[in-house]
């Protein structure tokens, strides 16, 4: 293609409210623009990202026996009401009435949708094991969209949803689609972990989520340093380390039963371990919740944070909210003294890492005063106790014993065994040799199509712009004119241009009258890993070629450069486009 | 693809509701489902075929130097409001709120998304011509959904947008797109007409729409037995053959004015023609209209009927509708006798078909009365003529004078001058070399692609189903295993099934264990060109073909299988999908 009339609105100015490095260079680069928030279009160098991505997911998921088909964006409510997400899905879900009256559901996800037509459709287990995807637009009207690509309103994804028979069945479905992102993932070019994730809400057991490494990313990632461990933080489990085990040496006698101090208006972790000296993890910190409306208090040492996921898990709960300082009265306790001992009526759970502990510090339930000298096995009872804490910083993995390490990821796929909660709800159930019905058992699994471009780009750029892995660039190769007006020029360009063609490469030809700095400056921008410049010695037939990943420079003579691409581009370099 | 585990449930019994034969077919072959009114799903043949004509469209418009791009669905109302159409689109636009209580839009089309972007991002006529294009799914909430994919509420459209600086630019942009189309609907296998059309309300210029031929077509088509004009019934223009110009010999002498005569209860043309013994042709109708407020008389001859589309531009007025028999008592007359004579106060419009009759009747504007011998010249007066009549059966075409034909017709394709309605509304205008701003002059140009899909099988299909053209069969080719428990034939089968697949053709494998006769019927239903079966001359090595198209069966060896199909296909029947 020819850039003359390419619309590639490259931005020379850093867009002031773009915070993310792929949606400032997807800006800059003319790859997209926002029509309105968390809504893009995409322009044409864009798009071929963007194809070159759906084409991996296609293959990928072909090659693993899935088929493809198209449900539509617009859901008549009554199967969400079916389902009962109607209710219960929120402002996300984005909703609107035809002519009519009647109403719909901008599609969010399409369990609802999918499972309808297996229903009415599927009879017979014979028709089983079946894997159904589609690429198609979302709709999901965030509270904060940001990030550009990252977290849009309308964006593309590639859906799938696995039909099964018995759980065997599903677990082998699960571990093709699994196999198959690890694929996609891999040719996408991104530096990825599949990481164990919490189930949550939508109540399946396996889950893991595909991580892209990036300090953009919004969630956090726990993984070992040594074995293949990785889960997100919401599910990572950890142990702690030996070390870190309090061991208070510098007390006093053992007492045989918990001490008031006073400490006078000392009521947050940190006050606490100043006053008395000590360390957090000699704490107990009582937090105090209400789970599904009932008040629940959970222990854990005073360097962990309480991790949400795990503590409604524990508890079978949906909904975990603080307790109001009014509510603690009325337990008979008073914020920041809160503590386990002489508390009546009130459930009680406490986190692993205080299992053992000896010489703890525990609130004690009245103003400016904390219990020291507390054992937990003597003091605190048939407490039940529950990994209900987040992973931090020098926790062992749970396998191996090895150090666990932290990193930021954006969440670019996720495989889930959802069971049978929409085949239940929607009546999707197949027949067995017997003739007996059973409801069929479900997978999902979702890339955001889209979010990989941008995931792609989070990981692929300099100071300069972007560089692009070879199996997504918009195109393979940048030739670059250097004066438009000089016949031989481009006449030697226009040479190799077609050479290129012939051969199956995609090019971009710069043939734009303007200055060399503006060309070399959007060349670097745009990041195609090869660009090759017709300038001075074009009469010589000798062009400089630069490779956008290492910066190496080099001339060759026209008449090697097609062999050179060929050594250059593993791939091939060449596509179907152009 | 092995059909045993594909998602593509056939219906034996001819579903109730579907009127059109594509409709039937699609449901009966599997290729879609209904979600609700004008909605439907593609199931995977269906999605394989949309796509091949996807492939089609892409390759023909990039051919035409467009620009492949990718808009959103969800457009801001603010846009919709710059351009005037949020109010008069009607409810046929789809309306939704965010979670923040801002307005969108479904997008019906994109114009003003389009212009904006342009007018945002080009400000230099050197960036020009461009011509922009996207494939996208679409939300029109159509009152009465039908037949299908033929008029769907959400479905997939390839819409583009030509830029210009001068309205030449614009005509070669036009041009090319024309052209375009007409390659895009030759490889679809299409039999159609480009066909003038009317540009209506969007205020155009020139505008053509692409017509498949087919009896369900909801437009009527006129189009040359001899020359190349085709226009549709709301533009086509015709001359009166001659022998059908009023010339009654039996009538007695002619008298110097109309005379009155006594038609008890005669109102309606037809009972006229009876009372008078005359042929229609001899009588001028008098239609009493309403156009924007004003009433308005239009004069055309018994044998023609009015066209509205004509007769609002003749008038130049918006909105055109019947007048009340109250309003035509106000104006002097009575409904089933108004006439052009006595009436004042009233505005009157002549067709041409009236132009010259001198031995005509009219109504007397009198219960029970009409004027006969009435002279057109002599006796109307200065009346202004126009052609406000449809083309009717025996027209003569007026660029060679041969017969004109009539046709119905699915409109496939549309492409549109139109002109700086959307670049002035929206302030998209680009510089010229002295700096000057003008607003650029656009085109759009439309594909129904998923309508597309439902004109070639109404096209294509005799009574056993459906019979795919070449270019867009979801596979090339079935194969057909008779006895999936026999082991020489399953051996053969797949031998057979690696061959083709390994030479790149795409094909179907049906290796469900059923009884022939539910194979044979699915195939034939299916309708992929070439079936070759596998059955009792397994053993030596021999297979029965069949062409869909003309039924014609013969046996081939194994040894000269690929070379049959590679004479068979000529586009060698290979496609990059399986």
């Amino acid at each position: 293609m020819r850039q003359q009339r390419l619309l590639n609105p490259t931005l020379r100015d850093i867009p002031g409210d773009a915070e993310a490095a792929s949606h400032r260079l997807m800006l800059r680069a003319g790859l997209i623009r926002q029509l309105s928030s968390g809504i893009y279009s995409y322009l044409p160098l864009g798009l071929k990202a963007l194809h070159n991505i759906q084409q991996i997911v296609r293959e990928e998921m072909d090659a693993a026996g899935a088929q493809e088909m198209l449900m539509p964006a617009l859901h008549p409510s009554e199967l969400w009401k079916a389902s009962g997400r109607w209710d219960v899905y929120g402002p996300e879900l984005m909703r609107l009435e035809d002519r009519n009256g009647r109403e719909f559901a901008l599609g969010a996800t399409h369990e609802e949708v999918i499972t309808t037509i297996v229903k009415d459709e599927i009879h017979s287990y014979k028709k089983l094991p079946v894997t159904l995807y589609q690429i198609q637009t979302k709709y999901r009207d965030e509270r904060r969209p940001r990030f550009g690509l990252l977290r849009g309103r309308e964006f593309l994804m590639k859906d799938a949803y696995s039909f099964d028979r018995t759980e065997s069945g599903l677990d082998a479905s699960y571990q093709s689609m699994y196999n198959a992102y690890v694929n996609i993932f891999t040719r996408c070019g991104l530096e990825f972990r599949a990481v164990e994730a919490d189930s949550g809400a939508i109540g399946g057991t396996d889950t893991h989520e595909f991580m892209a490494l990036a300090d953009v990313g919004e969630d956090t990632i726990v993984h070992c340093t040594s074995c293949q461990y990785a889960a997100n933080i919401e599910k990572a489990i950890g142990t702690v380390p030996e070390h870190r085990i309090s061991m208070r040496v510098d007390t006093i006698l053992s007492a045989s039963q918990p001490v008031k101090v006073h400490t006078p208006q000392v009521t947050s972790i940190k006050q606490l371990s100043q006053f008395l000296q000590i360390d957090a993890n000699q704490i107990i910190k009582s937090v105090a919740l209400q789970a599904d409306g009932m008040p629940v208090i959970v222990l854990l040492r005073g360097d962990y944070e309480l991790n949400e996921v795990k503590l409604k898990q524990a508890l079978g709960a949906d909904e975990v909210s603080m307790l109001s300082e009014v509510d603690i009265e009325k337990l008979g306790s008073i914020a920041g003294f809160i503590g386990p001992i002489g508390l009546q009526n009130v459930r009680f759970i406490a986190d692993t890492s205080i299992k053992g502990l000896k010489d703890a510090i525990v609130g004690a339930n009245e103003p400016d005063f904390h219990l020291i000298q507390v054992e937990v096995e003597r003091d605190l009872g048939a407490i039940s106790f529950h990994d209900v804490r987040n992973v931090a910083q020098g926790d062992l993995c749970s396998n191996c014993g090895h150090e666990l390490s932290f990193a930021k990821g954006i969440e670019v796929g996720h495989v889930f065994k959802l069971g049978t909660k929409y085949s239940r709800s929607l009546g999707a159930s197949i027949s067995d040799e017997n003739g007996v019905f059973e409801p069929i058992i479900m997978g999902c699994y979702g890339i955001g199509v889209s979010r990989v471009l941008a995931a792609i780009i989070e990981q692929n750029y300099d100071e300069r712009g972007i560089v692009w892995p070879e199996s997504i660039t918009p195109f393979s190769i940048h030739l670059l004119t250097i004066h438009v007006q000089d016949e031989v020029q481009m006449k030697l360009s226009e040479e190799i241009y077609t050479t290129l063609i012939r051969a199956g490469y995609s090019v971009l030809w710069d043939d734009r009258d303007d200055r060399p700095g503006v060309k070399f400056n959007d060349s670097d921008l745009l990041g195609f890993p090869l660009r090759i410049t017709v300038g001075k010695k074009a009469s010589e037939r000798i062009v400089e070629c630069k490779e956008r990943r290492d910066g190496s420079q080099y001339e060759r003579s026209v008449e090697h450069i097609l062999t050179h691409c060929h050594s250059l581009f593993q791939t091939g370099g060449r596509s179907s486009h152009e």
